[in-house]
């Protein structure tokens, strides 16, 4: 069988936006909607919705619309978010442990299992529910916590090694806040997150803004 | 004067990575690049690079390439770096505070200089350097405090309650880390950064492997 080429990342975030629309719509009640029902009510654009769904098969009936639940369980099965996955984060400052505790990061689906951390005072200082080893354990803890995703939140400086131990230990993917690009294995795909571009994303719109106002 | 249409913010975002590799480069003490060396040592596309720059005006020397000095200047400068930008973190819980402690974050260009929060016991439990305001002060305090951007930490419920008291309050940018859409008032752009949709895009790509494989 041929490979498919995956959907761009974009499509991929725009369909975790339209899942949260959905959820919206069934706390509120919601039990029916259509690509221009979302578009209108999240101020989306109908046409996009229905070429992204259109990628992944037959969604919704025409004339009728989708079922609110059924998009939505669908969306979750398609986004792999039917299933718990087991997280570990590397990094145990002050991102990393506030990941570790937020309930939104923290949750049934995305499990932070432990944390590691080469600083011993960081260990120890952190009150979380997690255990937080020595990250020289890497390799022999990921299998026995069957951790599926590594969370980088490590200095930019130290990113790339713990990149490759979470890859030795047989981590599936990696989430890396640490601002630095990574050498990256094909078997373990990172998604980068470095908060600072999207405030210099802010600083030049401001700027753009006063220049051509 | 006609308006110009803005670059996309992929489009800056890819500056502020030229940014990244051009520092790393006078760390190493490069003096001299060209699109294509950036391109080979950082794994990027020089026509991307080419494209890119050019948007913004002659950038380097045919032949020549770059001064990476010079370059590294011209995209602080295009990206509003070459100035601080004070902000305001409103949601004092664990995100907040690790963004206000994290030097990455309140750095001399970025600079945390108070935080709001509408729960007492957080803002007298946060051992931060920036002081901690009740929200209801973020019409008064914004003013003097001089901040243009802010940055939301709070439940998703709270979100466009406290986006719409900075924008009252004469914020001129919002960073918003929480799930929620906003209803965005045309002269106080909002970027939102939902943590939890890059562990989707990292969940889905484990599935679409495990599915075509």
């Amino acid at each position: 069988m041929p490979q498919r080429e995956p959907p761009s990342p974009l499509t991929v975030n725009r369909l975790s936006i339209y899942l949260r629309c959905l959820r919206r719509l069934e706390m509120d009640g919601v039990d029916r909607t259509s690509s221009a029902g979302l578009a209108t009510r999240f101020d989306l654009s109908a046409s996009q919705i229905r070429k992204d769904l259109a990628q992944f098969g037959e969604f919704g009936i025409r004339g009728f619309g989708y079922k609110v639940e059924d998009l939505r369980r669908r969306l979750e099965r398609l986004l792999g978010l039917d299933r718990a996955h087991r997280a570990v984060v590397v990094g145990a400052g002050n991102l990393g442990t506030a990941l570790a505790r937020s309930p939104g990061f923290n949750s049934p689906t995305f499990q932070v299992v432990a944390l590691f951390d080469n600083d011993a005072r960081k260990r120890t200082r952190a009150d979380l529910e997690q255990p937080i080893f020595d990250s020289h354990e890497i390799g022999r803890r990921i299998p026995e916590l069957e951790a599926e995703i590594g969370v980088l939140t490590v200095p930019a400086s130290a990113a790339q090694e713990n990149y490759d131990a979470l890859a030795d230990a047989g981590i599936a993917a990696v989430l890396n806040f640490a601002p630095r690009r990574l050498v990256e294995r094909p078997e373990v795909p990172v998604k980068t997150v470095d908060i600072l571009i999207f405030m210099e994303e802010l600083a030049f719109r401001l700027g753009w803004r006063d220049d051509n106002a």
